[in-house]
């Protein structure tokens, strides 16, 4: 067995037993790893109508076969699970050091399920295991966190997935953090925080075996080549994702809880604001994109404030949704999202939510302790996630998540929840780019952008050759489960996906066979086919769930308010056409947006059916 | 060379040059190590009138022969410097890993002078050293900057002395602190600001060189017998010094800013208090006592704060002088000043000194923006600990130290700056302790219990094999000198106070030897020499900056009021007996209170007159 290390640890939390099992052929050959083990795992492991809070609900973290060998950019962890946010399957994605630390410590993967009594933390290390109190961290942020744990096993390596307060507390989209980077969303916080899990602590010295480790050491090195002879890769090293600049550009940068998408001076914001407080670089394992920052605002009135980030999507949840543009928000409300333990995307749009609902008379001063939510106005920002965080005030009612807050306020308030399956939008208006909002409304785990980004609409990638007109409808369809299954191909190997254009999938396919030993993994179209098999599997997932056409819908605002300002002004999304050209691509039933029998069998999903 | 590494590194932050120096051979015979080396090295360096806060001041990070060896509470840091609260000789001490790492990275002493034109860190690694750019650091609490600093050098192992806001902003009692252990008192932090030095990081794979490794080897396990089979060990190695108890029976635990020695309803700050809030023990490198403790609120106001400490004194300085008495308060403080870089002594006593102020009507609510500081009103603590630490309002004003800002806020206030040289007293009431408090007074640096703690009258330790009592004058200042020098003695190994009692003189004398290759060290009666050589040399270097008699001197409330509750009730210090009694000890003039020209000449310091 290579690339991966034959090893799962199953813990249940309710009677504290153990368990482990090695990797099944089947489940290897059928699914390659990462993204393909995680809905495998989590759809045989699970049952309908769990509840995602609950004993049964199970916590995934997940490495992928290159990760922790010398390959760069696969050192990211991915948590699956079902989702206390949209109540259906969730895959979270976060980076740092986390999953090639859990692989020196001997496991592929680590399932977590029921609920331990009190508060408790996992620790595995080179191979053995064991729960150790965490009442004296309970309540602690997750930098803290990190400290003491580290210091109680005396192990200044120990790598952590942890929960800050927001988890403990429920908060519906809290994420789980290792050393600042982020599972952030869909509430992988919550289920840990349910579970009284605290952290997963990892650390170990064994080796990822390879297959073939010269082939593979030649492999890295073409690797390493292709990175540094991209035209964009030396401007991307270092500007990452801090240049808010290029979607107010294309108009879909969403303002005021996505009414329009264009952010007044913007530049406040863009990336050569953000070089003057760009004060380090920082990287996850074995990646020399380095595209993370450290930032510290050294001027306004965020003096003194830093943290690592913001990237492109916290920016943004802390500027747009609220008509905001101070740059030290963003820094500052960053740092305190990542110590409480909140996902800053849906934190921001449930703020935006607040906001406008406070234009429109349905919360009041009453409701918000005196906070004036006015567009523009960033005062009650940092007091608002402090509030989520804790579950106090207003901030108890957004911690449930812009749907479900709806539900609860009521007075039409549903109008303003921009979720799609009951997560939060992230950055980009869907109406300004089809195949990206089509992937938004049909991606597995709600509104997600990572699960099939449109490129060619954003970037102007080209496709088929060709390059792509993004308001036409033409095609979108086709484009994005190409999208989709894109993502999910390198998602096999939990690929970071700003890594994806330097790993093409014939390189990544050679890569999987060489470390692995399987040579089917070297045939791009076996690939493809996994990749669709696991987009089918996820959306059966949801099916089992219950979930349907019904939830693969955009809030109104999209389909029938016209954007009227920037270069996307005068679009609207043409949700039905859109959808049923997706479906029709998919092989999905039109009525129902179900697979169908035939499609799930092509896929060998049979067993979802039968 | 045994013990030592040879190797002092110099550093001019002005011009940016390093150099070395190897040990001189008479610096070892005359003065071992640690507070021995510490003194000559900046009495030698400095002249006098040197401004505190200039670039000649000097700080001395200075590692003693046992610190990094086997051996058991060796590894404390201290830092040597002019002191600019007290304006005299100033060695201030912390607990940690510190040192050891900075003798694994290849040196006995690091010696900063000079200012950096900018922001930087010291990095000092086997053998080799930089300035690295500290500017995006500046600003962090102490915390962060450990994370920041281990992250960007990518060894979580760095060991670091550093300093928080506080120090940056020159507040005068801004601590050095390293892993939240502090070298507190004295305004090292804010030396270290006024040089633009953020941090000093240390990390090495060097070995303690041991001149008999087997002998030293057996002497060591003797040590740890005898830590093993004291009766007293498991008590304190559970408690630490989170015992506020032991002070109140006795009617010294100061209240009010000095007034009185009992805290009403002190069993909530008590022992039996901290076993329910503590949740881990820590320890310092190459210590069984682990006197340390890791605390968390889990009731109250407080809920969910937490601490390494608080210490004895920490839990005094924010329960006494204000008359407050709540635990968490305690756990609270303690960590925002850790945080933002603050001793906790002087902070607690200038905000009780606010608090006495506010009484008599010399500072008003326009003073203290809004706060009402009335004795056990807990809630300005916090608040003011902000704003001294940024110096804002009020806080900019404490932050001088209770002497100067008695002197700027004038209208008879310095009646109540209870200070001794500058430095705020401690947890003690000299009225209830003559020898204690005489250690209080005459004490080198200021009102420093450390420096000669009356264990007879306090512990009730025999002094010459017969119990003491404590409010006796007779025979205290002999008893004073005695403590002072028992303490310069172990100092010379600057080995932690708290195990003086398991490494009595013989057997540190011993190990000095074993590890040094040092004869001389193991007749006891020469290290005593040293010891009042050291001692004396410290007086020398004050005594060149101005000082005398003048400045061995108690705030008047301690020699014109008598206590009136506990069991201390009736006592005043007899400061003008007692002073004499202890000049006529140490050979010193009477009138003056500066050393004899012989007796500097018997202890070898005819080049402080010559």
């Amino acid at each position: 067995m290579h690339g991966y290390m034959n090893r799962i640890l199953r813990v249940d939390l309710s009677d504290r037993t153990f368990s482990e099992e090695s990797l099944n052929q089947d489940l290897i050959h059928d699914y390659v790893g990462g993204g393909g083990f995680g809905v495998k795992l989590l759809y045989d492991d699970m049952k309908a109508d769990v509840d995602p809070l609950g004993e049964e609900n199970e916590l995934i973290f997940m490495s992928g076969p290159l990760a922790g060998t010398g390959a760069q950019s696969f050192g990211r962890f991915k948590v699956f699970f079902k989702s206390p946010l949209t109540g259906g399957f969730f895959k979270s994605s976060g980076g740092g050091f986390f999953v090639p630390e859990m692989k020196y410590a001997g496991f592929d993967a680590i399932i977590v399920k029921g609920k331990a009594d009190r508060p408790v933390y996992l620790w595995v290390h080179d191979g053995n295991y064991e729960l150790r109190d965490a009442a004296y961290l309970w309540g602690l942020d997750c930098d803290d966190t990190h400290t003491l744990i580290r210091e109680e096993l005396h192990d200044p390596k120990v790598r952590l997935a942890c929960i800050g307060p927001a988890g403990e507390k429920g908060v519906k989209y809290a994420g789980i953090f290792s050393d600042r980077r982020t599972a952030g969303r869909g509430g992988g916080g919550a289920v840990m925080g349910a579970k009284n899990l605290k952290a997963v602590a990892v650390r170990g010295r064994e080796r990822v075996p390879l297959a073939d480790p010269e082939a593979f050491k030649a492999l890295v090195k073409e690797q390493v080549n292709r990175y540094r002879s991209d035209p964009g890769f030396e401007h991307f090293s270092k500007v990452g994702t801090q240049n808010p600049e290029f979607t107010n550009v294309l108009g879909l940068f969403p303002t005021q809880n996505f009414r329009e998408g264009l952010l007044p001076d913007y530049e406040k914001i863009d990336s050569s604001a953000f070089n003057e407080i760009r004060v380090r670089k920082t990287r996850c394992h074995n990646c020399m994109i380095q595209c993370g920052s450290i930032t510290k605002m050294n001027f306004g009135k965020y003096v003194g404030a830093w943290s690592e980030g913001p990237e492109y999507e916290t920016i943004w949840a802390f500027t747009g949704p609220m008509l905001c543009n101070d740059i030290g928000l963003t820094v500052a409300a960053d740092k305190l999202c990542d110590d409480l333990g909140l996902d800053t995307i849906s934190a921001g749009v449930a703020i935006g939510f607040a906001y406008e609902l406070y234009e429109k008379g349905i919360l009041t001063k009453d409701d918000t302790d005196g906070l004036e939510l006015t567009w523009g106005n960033e005062d009650p920002v940092l007091p608002l996630i402090r509030q989520i965080a804790f579950r106090e005030g207003l901030g108890d009612i957004l911690a449930e998540g812009t749907r479900k807050a709806a539900e609860q306020i009521g007075k039409g308030s549903d109008e303003y929840a921009m979720h799609v399956k009951g997560l939060e939008l992230p950055a980009y208006d869907p109406r300004g780019g089809k195949a990206h909002g089509l992937n938004l409304m049909t991606a597995n785990i709600g509104a997600d952008h990572g699960s099939g980004y449109a490129g060619q609409e954003i970037f102007g990638v080209p496709y088929k050759g060709k390059p792509v007109d993004r308001f036409a409808i033409e095609e979108k369809g086709e484009m994005t489960k190409f999208n989709q299954e894109t993502r999910a191909l390198s998602n096999l190997g939990i690929m970071c996906s700003f890594a994806a254009r330097y790993n093409p999938p014939e390189a990544f396919g050679k890569m999987l066979s060489v470390a692995t030993g399987h040579k089917e993994f070297q045939d791009t179209d076996y690939l493809w086919l996994v990749a669709e098999r696991v987009v089918n599997l996820e959306r059966m997932f949801n099916v089992r769930e219950g979930f349907g056409k019904k939830d693969d819908v955009f809030p109104d605002r999209f389909t029938k308010e016209t954007m009227t300002k920037g270069t996307s002004a005068g679009q609207v999304f043409e949700a039905d056409e859109l959808l049923l050209d997706y479906y029709k691509a998919r092989g999905w039933d039109q009525e129902t947006g179900i697979p169908k029998k035939e499609k799930l069998k092509e896929l060998g999903l049979g067993f979802t059916v039968d």
